[in-house]
């Protein structure tokens, strides 16, 4: 693993744990001004818009947050990287869900920043779901 | 732009034209055997897997297939990208649709390739729409 991959890996892994210590400091820690996030339900522009969907998030919890990532792959250059991974969430009041997660970064003044999260739950439309699918 | 950027969307925008003539040729060009790929159900793992995802996505269509990516933004180093934009899709059997496409790019022998893809329709479940979506 290269020293960017770990450095990556460790801007993924504290920011999940900044969300399950509710610490918006460190959520938005490594986040681009001009970040966009497909979030699950709509196309997120900005960091204060990215700030905002943590009000939902942290609205009504039902318990502790946890917010686990596994199968974390992070393919990276020098100055350009991507990452994914799936996550658990339990605790908030959408109760607990698995969601699928890629994050896109920028290395600037020789910090690796988040200038892309795309965040998906797998859909339950019918009409999207083949034969195929489990 | 670089000549990377150029040429990263190029393969995007090639790849999209490919679905519209269902070329599957075409669709599966420029993709890694290992690409993983969050599809709208499942997570799908390696090339064989991806290409069999497109035998859903062309059965029963409606009418001529439109698939059409806008705002498409790349971010490249030489060596390691990733792209994001929202599709316009039409004339399958799940009808007209807008979804947003993430895609990851590491360049293989002087070519870049599709390492992942994720896709994604903005959710329908009342658990994930808070006060501030639309």
């Amino acid at each position: 693993m290269t020293n960017d991959e770990k450095a990556i890996r460790t801007v993924i892994e504290d920011w999940a744990r900044a969300v399950e210590s509710a610490e918006r400091e460190g959520i938005l820690a490594n986040h681009a001004d001009d970040l966009l996030m497909f979030d699950f339900p709509d196309v997120v522009r900005g960091l204060k818009a990215y700030d905002r969907t943590w009000d939902f998030f942290f609205d009504k919890p039902k318990g502790p947050i946890r917010y686990t990532p596994r199968e974390l792959i992070v393919t990276a250059s020098e100055q350009v990287a991507f990452a994914t991974c799936l996550v658990h969430c339990d605790g908030t009041s959408a109760g607990a869900l698995d969601f699928r997660l890629t994050t896109g970064l920028r290395k600037e003044a020789d910090a690796w920043t988040i200038v892309h999260e795309h965040h998906s739950v797998p859909t339950v439309e019918e009409r999207f779901i083949g034969p195929g699918s489990k």
